[in-house]
């Protein structure tokens, strides 16, 4: 039992205020985990893009202020009534969609969009008690994704929590943790390339090299990168991307550039942008009678998916996914160990590092485009 | 050898002079089958809508005078050059999508929609010389399907044709060439349910009842039919139909009435109504997570299939099929055998029997939305 169990614990954290607004560390209160709760240290978290679209909060019900972060990793500091599964010490990797272990999905095996903790940005509570666990002078602030990993310390469900092998270095495996797994999982879990086969990736910021990643695990023979940015494609050879099409350089669309540069379409393609347009590109481009998209980017509110029902008649799949179908507690752990067995590369996503002091520094870089991953040291 | 081997056999087929005119009963000559062509005894061939459809010619190049007809039971009376995989007494159903056995597609687990004989409504002629191998007075009579079963004798490439159990009887099986495989296969090949599940079927024509009949046959223990038509309800009792829906007794869209019978969505649905508002509901109205979606019907030129896309994201699949993803040599045979084997019934989509002579009653029952699947007997 480690002497804060229990207690409040005074930490820094980086407050986002208002929208928009650099966050500021500040000093603040967490308060003791709570039933089926668990209180870790976060050592080192990284920056997603999901931080930063609710951190704008354009189009939102903004929610400030508000602790971001959920691509991290952490030691578990105590744990609260009815958790058996986690102690302090353990390793975990938080993960903003959490695995009950009890409802119809978490149950399925197809499914990992638990009923209790799936995805929720609108939430800024825990789900047992509807509360905050942090706060400044009395004054609530609010969490993000039910990981708010921004802090020195943070409360979550002990469902978004997986816990890993401890000798894993967190200062690289933390981001397993939101984007690599979507990826990764996209390809390998839903996507499922056989050995030889042609994948065409549209996106190649870090969840479409994730993909990528998968792609070149699964023995792909041709890995087709899409963006309209041609900066990507210098960091995307490295991800054994060999080809790349930019659609801007073509007057007939990318389905239609891609169809002609592999005999009538690609066997598989991951959507890894969120823009709509690529979306219906990455699914008309796969090949009749066999070829699967699947759809991983966030759309825009108001979009529509369209395509002409012939395209799917004539036997082409659709797929999507949220974090690359993988179950956070059952199926993390063994992409970690991935990552020990040299199969997954993971050192090639993390393109900066800062000081949690510099976070803003990381907004920055992603804002500007610059780089894949920027993992700030809590530690410095 | 036949005694009609090698010679032009003149019988009776039913012509379509003329769109949407009814067929007449003439005398036509039958050419000899040409290198990797066979020819049949057409015994019994049954009405499907394709026939309807082309025979209307709706905004469609018309294609007159044809020999319509692709849903049929038969025996060889002659091969010629290269077929080596049948022989002159063999009972076959003809299909009218093929299965060369040397291309992508044939090599493919997945894809049924063979390269060389893939379904082509267009072509009026044989593969192999561009000619047909029906005349009246010297004059070509079109080929449709490349099947062409409303004639006593008819030429198919060796590809469209299925060799069935000779124990098997014609007058049953027959309909296993078309309508009641596509509708089979999309739930047993494509969409697979698992035993316990909830399946939805919009459209209950011979193709949608079909697809029940699969469900029933995987042990899905809920089967929901969902028509625009009241009348279809009646008949689809025999097929296993639990519940029925009809999109115009409700205000809210079909898809938000099936989610709240089945606390979120069906596992499985099957589209077998060329509607393409159907298509969308049957899409979204499958569970997130784990639930699929398989579109049957055959859309208008114009349609947009259309759906936001985060309908997509929430782990659904959408899938398509053609002929129920069976490659017809291949797979038929084992289709037949299930009837043998008294597990699929197939007399109960059997209402109506004519003889050839009365080819037109059995467009009549179509036109009229009698029943399911019209019989018509060669021999009277
Ligand atoms: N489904 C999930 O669970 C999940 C999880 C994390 C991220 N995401 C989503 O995945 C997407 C990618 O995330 P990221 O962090 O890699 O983003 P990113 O912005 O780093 O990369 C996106 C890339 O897509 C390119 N792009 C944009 N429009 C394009 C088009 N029409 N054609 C081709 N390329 C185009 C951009 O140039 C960019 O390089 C985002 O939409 C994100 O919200 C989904
Ligand atoms: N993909 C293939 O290989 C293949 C093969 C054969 C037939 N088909 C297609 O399958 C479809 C069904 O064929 P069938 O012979 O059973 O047709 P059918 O006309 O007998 O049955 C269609 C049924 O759908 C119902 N319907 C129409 N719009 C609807 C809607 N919006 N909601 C609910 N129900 C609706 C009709 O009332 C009718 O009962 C057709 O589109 C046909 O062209 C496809
Ligand atoms: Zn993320
Ligand atoms: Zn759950
Ligand atoms: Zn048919
Ligand atoms: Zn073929």
């Amino acid at each position: 039992m480690s002497s804060t169990a229990g207690q409040v614990i005074r930490c820094k954290a980086a407050v986002a205020w208002e929208a928009g607004k650099p966050l500021v560390i500040e000093e603040v209160e967490v308060a003791p985990p709570q039933k089926m709760e668990v209180r870790l240290k976060i050592l080192f978290t990284s920056l997603c893009h999901t931080d930063v679209y609710f951190w704008e909060a354009k189009g939102q019900t903004p929610l400030f202020p508000r602790i971001f972060g959920h691509e991290a990793g952490g030691i578990v500091e105590s744990v609260g009534e009815g958790v058996t599964d986690l102690q302090p010490g353990d390793h975990v990797l938080p993960v903003f969609t959490g695995e009950c272990k009890e409802c119809r999905h978490c149950k399925s095996e197809e499914s990992n969009m638990c009923d209790l903790l799936r995805i929720n940005t609108d939430r800024g509570v825990m789900i047992g008690d509807g509360k905050s666990r942090f706060s400044k002078d009395g004054q609530p602030i609010h969490h993000f994704l039910g990981t708010s990993t921004f802090s020195e310390y943070t409360v979550t469900h002990v469902g978004c929590l997986a816990k890993i092998n401890p000798a894993a270095p967190l200062e690289t495996v933390c981001i397993v943790s939101c984007g690599i797994s979507t990826g990764l999982g996209a390809t390998l879990n839903v996507a499922k390339p056989t050995k030889g086969s042609t994948v065409a990736v549209f996106g190649l910021g870090a969840v479409g090299l994730a993909a990528a990643e998968g792609a070149r695990l699964a023995g792909a023979s041709r890995i087709i990168g899409v963006d309209l940015n041609p900066s990507r494609f210098e960091e995307a050879k490295k991800f054994g991307v060999t080809e790349f099409v930019n659609p801007k350089d073509h007057d007939k669309p990318v389905q239609e550039v891609l169809a002609g540069m592999t005999d009538g379409g690609v066997d598989r393609s991951v959507e890894c942008t969120g823009n709509v347009n690529a979306m219906i590109s990455a699914f008309e481009c796969v090949h009749d009678g066999w070829g699967v998209a699947v759809l991983v980017g966030v759309p825009n509110k108001d979009d529509a998916f369209k395509t002409h029902p012939v395209n799917v008649l004539n036997e082409r799949t659709l797929k999507g996914t949220f974090f690359g179908n993988y179950k956070p507690r059952s199926d993390i752990p063994s992409v970690v160990e991935k990552y020990m067995n040299k199969e997954l590369e993971l050192e090639k996503f993390i393109t900066h590092r800062v000081p949690f002091s510099e976070i803003n520094k990381a907004f920055d870089y992603m804002l500007r485009g610059e780089g894949l991953r920027c993992i700030i040291s809590m530690e410095n």
